[in-house]
């Protein structure tokens, strides 16, 4: 008697299912049959949308932000003040500081934080781009909104010697944010709160 | 100053994934937003599973359960004892019942169970080619492994009576299935003990 299990498309799906965050065996399992049990073109839908996202969404040449064509949102709207630069870990930390309503200027994503420990050093993150991008437009002010945790303030300590003998108003976010935590966890009044009492970056 | 937005895609994306079971607006937004930062080609291998998958696995031609080609590996299985002849509800039912090594027969799916409330009458499952198959093939022993919850009850008495007159042993799982309780809900030993202690259908 053979050992009765799925069909292989049907596991390599429950295999491919849970490399995507927060999907474990079982929630694998459930929505693979849900594809497979799926009436109508469902499955269909969502594997295009998959497809087309991942062709059609790409980094802003500016600013790193998410983007259908070269530039994004932000970068192609010129309601927005380029002489405030707002330095940020990673392109999701744009929609948590748009929503506090505080923010006019334009962004620079360094693509991650120093961490030696996860092997990510300085010539992994974006910092010649954004040294490019001050020498070619000097922004008025440089608001640094990095995490509080210790790979953030690291961070923020290398660009602030990144950018000694630069003439320059380099500001960092408040400590409002709680600490030990990334930008991603906080609220939205806190990050607001630490976006008006910002202070100057000893350097 | 324009609203700052996800690109259409990427929100595409984010409603498309909130279709699948178990995934909200917080797990769907995680996902999307790993798929398009995914730097290599993982996104495109889940896609690919998932039309591959829903193309290629169909029903079982004869038991209903899911397969690759016109008969699932256990219908295509020499060794199974085509005499003894198993009901279930769903084809999720048939591996937990597998899993227990109590069961060497052949499956039925009804595809489903009465259930007025949820507008599931005769007409919608498979009672037809029940019937058919025990006329073309007449087994020695039909086991109806219906859940015990009320619509699985339900079942049982409608298929008792559309077997009046066909000359046919038919039993059913002991109720050692916790009450209330689907099929798919219970543990491999409650179900081999179901199994094993399954009595008499009063006809």
């Amino acid at each position: 008697m053979r050992k009765v299990e799925y069909p292989a498309p049907l596991q390599e799906l429950i295999r491919q299912l849970q490399r995507m965050p927060g999907i474990g065996p079982r929630s694998a399992e459930r929505i693979a049959l849900w594809i497979v049990q799926a009436p109508n073109s469902r499955p269909g839908e969502i594997s295009e949308a998959i497809t087309r996202c991942s062709k059609a969404v790409i980094n802003c040449r500016e600013c790193g932000f998410f983007a259908e064509g070269e530039l994004c949102v932000i970068c192609s709207d010129p309601a927005r003040d380029r002489s405030v630069l707002c330095v940020i870990e990673q392109p999701t930390d744009i929609l948590p500081l748009e929503r506090t309503g505080a923010f006019n200027g334009v962004y620079h994503t360094l693509g991650g934080k120093l961490s030696p420990l996860n092997h990510v050093g300085p010539e992994d993150l974006r910092f010649e781009a954004l040294l490019q991008r001050i020498k070619q437009v000097p922004p008025s002010e440089l608001i640094l909104a990095l995490g509080a945790d210790v790979e953030g303030e690291a961070t923020a300590s290398y660009l602030s010697q990144l950018l000694a003998g630069i003439e320059l108003r380099v500001t960092r976010l408040a400590q409002g944010l709680p600490a030990g935590l990334g930008l991603e966890s906080a609220d939205d009044v806190t990050i607001a709160r630490a976006f008006s009492g910002r202070t100057e970056f000893p350097r």
